[in-house]
């Protein structure tokens, strides 16, 4: 079985974008790449097999979710994630660690949009150094997710690449508060990487790196995580109020990661933060936000947005895209499709959901190709 | 351009049971066969193309629905409903009338549960000799439903089978009302006929068979309707208040048909009712049944019903089936579609439609061979 590894092909004269290639048990991942969110074992409208045929590398899923269903033990007796969803290509799982804060604290838009409102709705029952006790969102029953849990879960459920607990604090916090939560979450990955490599089991761990927006702290993660044994790192935690928060804080750390490891930029994918942050050398990027949009009718092209709703696409007989290639594009008409969204059909979400997939996937391509010719 | 045919094949020796082949110009129907609902130009859940693979070989839209979304011009300009939905098989649309006059009634079950309820909700605004007026679900319009507007409507939307306006009456109706009704019906569908023989297009027309469960009635509407040049006869109107009632009309009633066209029941696919049926000669059926089941997580199988969301799948690695071929049963373990209907994925009523429409077309292959082998 193949080992993981990462090497750079390739490094920009222009800027800081690299292409590269990650190699795991279960393939190989070019970067820079986008990471499409599978959270339970699927993307959304999408089986398996035609995600494969649109070439998406990479598929985050969610251990939060999947700890709580189908449960890590039921993957584990399957044959791990891979089996029991259909998948020969590379995973990657996070650790449950995000859902439970953001199920609590919600999205920064949201905190920005209530300041003031209470922010957690009583999911989260209990933090201290041992962990994170949080009530499930399916049943309410108690869960303790702890570095050493969620690392077994992850072992369980066998995705290539994993990652240790942390904490994700509110964008509103004191400086005092997240220095304390940032020491925690240090201690928390530390452990979590040793019960890694109690059976390391041809995973690969990517460390994530917290601070929020404070250099001196995103300084402190990255130089506290880089000297431990990890094989990437995830840049995680509070990544500012807007894009532009989160370029500068990105600019400052990336000359700072270790340039042989891979990195990723986690829930990230948007076209704008893309164009912003491959120069920056960012290897991967997880979003639901392609798909997410397709679901909302928002069509992804290289002439920008198409939202299928709108009455001038009722009669539009040409595909959403003149020359794409994607089986939608080459099967049915925007006028079609328009009326699959009108009439409520499944069809329409599964449809414009391989369409903005497959979008994604030809984009990375090009980024790839820009950077070799020093475009980028 | 292939032109529409019919013949009959084989008559088994035991039974009224029939093997035959309908020829249209988008290609064979073998019958016996199943013919999935396709409402509003797509099967639920299923995109055509996949539709097209697992081999189903008639789809029935309704005109209803597309008349009010996209509206039979746009599928005109588009070139069709076999362009505009991409399908190059046969298809069979209906008038609208039995949506317009069901929507206003309810199903005989509902009428059945809630007998003294007012039967119309207002969709219905007049009936008179001209035709039906009724209100658009979708957008509250007025829309007028004649027998030339409908035909109108089919041609535009170019089906390979089409059916003549009707009017369905309720369950409980009084004799003298239902005779006058259908009188009426009688005059709606000749007019139909009348004006689909002006551009026959290609299109075959059936006529449908009223008369509820009263046997002088039947006979009186099959008298009338096969006396006049239609392609085949569909059963519709009331079929009695359960399975009994509609077999014991039909008992009746099939041997009056014309043995050398095609016939068809409408809106009855069930598994019991297709096994006392096929016996008696039924050419095609139609339902939304096999369809709807798999969205609902009830899985078709040889050995019965299986319920995708009982907790004892949540653990079983083996397919849906043993043995059977369809694509989801190749790729996926019942302990996958169980989590996927858990976790409320939508791909799970993809694979759950796969496999019982794929179970349908497997069924109707097996009813034919046993018809040929007189065991039915």
């Amino acid at each position: 079985m193949k080992k993981f590894k990462f090497e750079v092909l390739y490094k920009s004269k222009k800027s800081g974008a690299r292409v590269g290639k990650i190699s795991t048990p279960h393939g190989d991942i070019d970067t820079p790449n986008f990471v499409a969110v599978g959270t339970n074992g699927t993307l959304k409208a999408l089986d398996n097999k035609t995600v494969d045929s649109i070439g998406l590398q990479l598929m985050f899923c969610n251990t939060y979710h999947l700890i709580l269903q189908p449960g890590s033990e039921v993957v584990r007796d399957a044959g791990g994630l891979h089996k029991f969803i259909n998948r020969d290509k590379p995973i990657i799982t996070d650790s449950g660690g995000f859902q439970v804060f953001s199920l609590a604290y919600g999205s920064v838009e949201n905190e920005l949009k209530s300041k003031g409102l209470k922010r957690n709705d009583g999911t989260v029952i209990k933090i201290n150094e041992e962990g994170v006790l949080f009530r499930s969102y399916r049943d309410g029953k108690k869960v303790l997710l702890t570095p050493e849990t969620s690392v077994i879960a992850q072992k369980n459920l066998g995705a290539d690449i994993i990652i240790p607990l942390d904490e994700l604090t509110p964008y509103h916090i004191a400086p005092d508060k997240l220095k304390k939560s940032l020491d925690r979450t240090h201690r928390w990955e530390k452990r979590s990487l040793e019960e890694h490599l109690k059976n390391p089991n041809n995973q690969a761990m990517y460390a994530v790196l917290h601070g929020g927006i404070y250099d001196d702290l995103r300084n402190e993660s990255c130089k506290i995580l880089t000297s431990l044994p990890f094989d990437g790192f995830a840049i995680g935690g509070s990544l500012g109020k807007n894009r532009e928060e989160m370029v500068k804080m990105l600019a400052l750390l990336m000359p700072k990661l270790p340039e042989d490891k891979p990195n990723h930029l986690l829930g990230i994918g948007d076209l704008k933060s893309l164009e912003a942050c491959i120069p920056l050398g960012i290897d991967t990027f997880d979003s639901s936000y392609p798909t997410r949009a397709a679901r909302h009718g928002v069509l992804l092209t290289r002439e920008g947005f198409l939202r299928i709703a709108k009455s001038s696409n009722s009669q539009n007989f040409c595909p959403i895209e003149k020359n794409c290639t994607c089986s939608t594009c080459q099967k049915f008409s925007l006028a079609y499709i328009h009326h699959l969204f009108k009439a409520k059909e499944l069809v329409g979400l599964t449809l414009a959901t391989i369409h903005n997939l497959h979008f994604m996937v030809e984009l990375m391509k090009n980024y790839r190709n820009k950077i070799l010719q020093n475009q980028i």
